[in-house]
């Protein structure tokens, strides 16, 4: 199972270690890690699973890996920018959303567009007033927000993806 | 001056007139509507801006122009889906959001990141809890979407874009 | 009818002379025009267009328009780097390459791949020693060009695009 | 090191012997293969790599994993298209290319724009007719095309990659 991790490029050490621990949980259980390979949460995150041993993929917003996180198994240079932001929703079964700003909000947003399950950790929680079902899902500490994305996916998965623009 | 407009696909005719007025207030006053070409919000405020006699720009998520609505001076097949979001947030000097679902949360979340304005017209109201400054700004009618476009860029502006991922 | 121009963002005099003739053929026919919105082959066919009261539209690579051509009826930043060339290759009904480097060529082998006519003047001829049915057509001269994707564009027409990766 | 390898997603037995023999050649070397991740050159590539314990990456043209090849470590949806190729293309410190279509010759460009190796089996030769300074160089098999990939990147590498659009 793929989990992708949204979160800031820089963050607080709080913030920090509960990415961390969200690293170690998601690679302990043999999920693949995605995220979008700078720093703050998603160096974090990585280096927690690769602590864990598991395996990370960075989906870099860049034209090279100048800025790529050293904890990555895998980078991705795309040089498309925030436009990356939707290739790492994609490719998560599930997101768990760390704390985070705008360039997270869009990632959730596209998240919850593709019916996937998010979970948030101190992160956004949009209010969506009628106009859409699905939401962000709290989670208190990282073994839930993983236990979350197992169990969501499984529940929620089945089919091909459409284009639901 | 070019003034994105976002919001969903489909909408109530409530919503629609809305977009229908915001369109025929930005082609009078001269600026070109950069919309992502559908159906719904994006059709109603495009046949608004036609009426008035304005430039209307459709930018798609498919790889034809099969699905653009019929009131857009031109019209731009991407095949990049969702990821088009972002360049529909690029394009605009500032964005007016009317309702809209996730997709659109995505193109504010991506506006404010990138530091435009971004008027409300019925729309999302992401709580950033300080974890960022900016926020979008409710207008309560159109006419008022526009002042506060017209009046906020011109503020806002000033000197090229960076990367600020 | 949209055609897509694609060129280099430098180029000598005698091209650049080209590329101006046929930005006004193909405004005067008409036609919208597409390209890069950048400098070289992509200026000198704006301004050819905007001569002839054409509409000129810039898909640029860059985050913002402090790039762009000045003469481009409509501008559009995506972000996307090379990436932008798909979307040039995607707008046109037809394509004519104005001579051109490796950016070129891979407008040119998305233009065919897309299966759209695509017309050289003085530009690259890819051989596809039998791997693919679609080739190059070169044109003598500008009006050549117009005539060849006006002529091409009604008989390859038809039905909608599909993903033929 | 990171090597892309490109080709059509439908190819003969020859072919696709070539391209095994290649990702096998690849991963005994320790190289992480990027791809297209679909079928034809990119499955047999992939094959070759896998049974070598090799680690593949493969970047779908669509929104889903639907269409991945089975001999993918990791696999990213983008639903970009044919933009994805331009993904390729940077991922790859070096590319080789195995026969191929356009879409092939649109990544070889890319490569070549971009400063990379570019090595070809049974491939496109396109003829630069002194616009660019680079080309495509031919290998007489996937070793020698390993041995110049690894030899060009050790005398190409050095600095950031700037946007030379």
């Amino acid at each position: 199972m793929y989990i992708s991790v949204v979160g800031a490029s820089s963050c607080g050490e709080e913030i920090a270690a509960v990415a961390h621990e969200l690293g170690r949980e998601i690679a302990s259980r043999g999920h693949i890690l995605i995220c979008g390979g700078l720093a703050g949460v998603m160096e974090a995150v990585c280096r927690g699973a690769k602590e864990a041993g598991g395996i990370t993929v960075g989906i870099l917003p860049d034209i090279d890996r100048s800025r790529a996180n050293p904890w990555l198994t895998i980078s991705i240079p795309t040089d498309i920018g925030h436009a990356r932001n939707t290739l790492v929703a994609l490719s998560g079964d599930a997101l768990i959303a760390v704390s985070g700003g705008y360039g997270t909000l869009s990632e959730i947003s596209f998240g919850l567009k593709l019916g996937k399950p998010v979970i948030g950790l101190h992160s956004w929680r949009p209010d969506p007033e009628g106009r859409e079902d699905a939401r962000v899902i709290e989670a208190a500490a990282p073994r839930e927000a993983v236990d979350l994305a197992e169990k969501l996916t499984g529940s929620a998965s089945g089919g091909k993806a459409s284009r639901p623009y």
